[in-house]
């Protein structure tokens, strides 16, 4: 099977754009439609309205988008259903060629990052994810299972490298050796890319960047030049096209900017809810999506895919 | 309720010891009578055998230790059968009177945090456990969400401060403004653990810290006076009675050393092998956590519990 970095190349320039679509079900925000008055409070209920939510929007997004990003931490929330509807939507998403990338955001040290590893990825996994998001603060051994069993199964892997909420600086801006903990986190990130980077010049390790931090965007593009980046923050959290324009080369290529909450509850949004309201949430999903894509070909590279 | 880390202090008291059994199911590992030649690939059978594995386990620990650590990697390495596999361990713990501490070492930002650990922390969540462990790379404000629903619901937290593993200083031992990152994140938990501090003299932030690195161990008992230990790196990790005892309080509290593979498969080491044989693992698992029992007991503070 093609390696990872190279199938998300392919995905992104058949679909012109790097919009990837964040899977971040609450119920309080499901169009009233799949919510349940006796049933509100039953995460097995909650759990099956997800896979429907989630299968909706996934219907809308899969001749649009190279990729999905289901958000692991609202399936946990359910408890046992929900990681049942988190395997229903990973497998509904793949069979309609999208590739998922699941924020897991996980990691662990020597065998047991290996068992998340191989839990998580690839196709013949048990949960079959085409990518997952991981966590550096256990170091580079703990990172390696995950980089040795995505190459195995032509699956990738996204370090959190620089976070994109108010507190991300915390730990990750303080200075050591002169320069800020992120960037030593990206140059491994590099090496480890370097290493296995393929025709479309990316691979197998990339990182995660948040979109409102648009200098470090920039700067960690040059560090990282063979690495994939993820970035989240558009949208509801201020990042805007301008903001993420320097995380792509001048290909188009590079860069994969995540919406969640804009997209799959546009129905809420002060500028849709009127003209589709509820009944109509997947169309204003729809032009949520197009509308990104829009923004992202006019102020980024992507208009060159 | 009464906050964690009083109930902690209280069955760490009651069982005269701070030995916490880490379930770490390995499929390979376990007891041939359960393990299935036919049904060995299929991940339902292979969550069923975890559960009667895990449930064997705490049968017999339940009356010796005051908590079990269910390692989640091992569980969600068989996809949504393994989570119902989890959330069973933890119920049948609990009944049992088991502290749960599921290692998860999870973290997001801001709401997707929230979601987390409403879905782990505390009895009325849908997993019910009664800790979580969280990695700190995210920030201050990720960590906040899992301290203020930890509060609210009786429940603790331990935060990633100095792993166990040999690359663990890769980034945790950075030196910034003359401190180690893992003394900048041990002084933020030491922080939030001051505010909530009961009668034990312990708050609501708990940190994991490594059996592997002694001196650390001392330096990070003096930063966080306030705050649980949970020690990893025990036995088979290279970890000794001796190199934990600067973890704890005079009085014994303070620390909770887990061991997983040293007690769940101790019917495969060398010294227990011949003497249990596979079909006697439960009197493997008893005699290996009495004489960590006694190991702490003799070596370590614990003795004056």
């Amino acid at each position: 099977m093609t390696a990872f970095a190279e199938r998300l190349a392919a995905a992104v320039r058949q679909q012109k754009t790097p919009v990837v679509v964040g899977l971040d079900p609450r119920y309080e925000n499901l169009p009233t439609s799949l919510q349940s008055v006796e049933q509100g409070q039953n995460p097995a209920h909650r759990a099956s309205a997800y896979s429907a939510f989630c299968r909706g929007v996934i219907d809308v997004v899969a001749p649009l988008v190279p990729a999905i990003k289901p958000q692991a931490a609202f399936f946990e929330h359910l408890g046992p259903a929900g990681a049942s509807a988190l395997a229903d939507v990973i497998r509904y998403a793949r069979d309609r060629g999208l590739l998922v990338i699941v924020d897991g955001k996980r990691n662990d040290i020597g065998s047991t990052a290996a068992a998340y590893a191989q839990g998580y990825l690839g196709i013949a996994s048990a949960w079959g994810a085409d990518a997952l998001t991981v966590n550096p603060y256990l170091g580079d051994d703990s990172l390696q299972p995950f980089i040795d069993t995505a190459r195995a199964n032509a699956a990738g892997v996204f370090v959190l490298v620089k976070t994109s909420n108010p507190g991300g600086g915390r730990f990750q801006d303080l200075v050591a050796d002169g320069e800020p903990i992120y960037r030593h986190v990206a140059r491994h990130v590099a090496r480890l890319a370097a290493e296995d980077a393929a025709a479309s010049g990316f691979g197998t390790a990339g990182a995660v960047v948040g979109a409102t931090y648009p200098e470090q965007l920039a700067e960690l593009r040059g560090i990282m030049p063979q690495s994939w980046l993820l970035i989240p923050g558009y949208g509801s959290q201020g990042g805007t096209a301008r903001d993420v324009a320097a995380a792509f080369r001048s290909d188009g290529l590079g860069a994969i900017v995540n919406n969640s909450r804009g997209i799959i509850f546009a129905h809420r949004r002060a500028e849709y809810s009127e003209r589709f309201g509820e009944s109509r949430w997947q169309e204003a999903v729809e032009v949520a999506t197009r509308q990104m894509i829009a923004e992202l070909r006019s102020d980024t590279p992507a208009g060159a895919l």
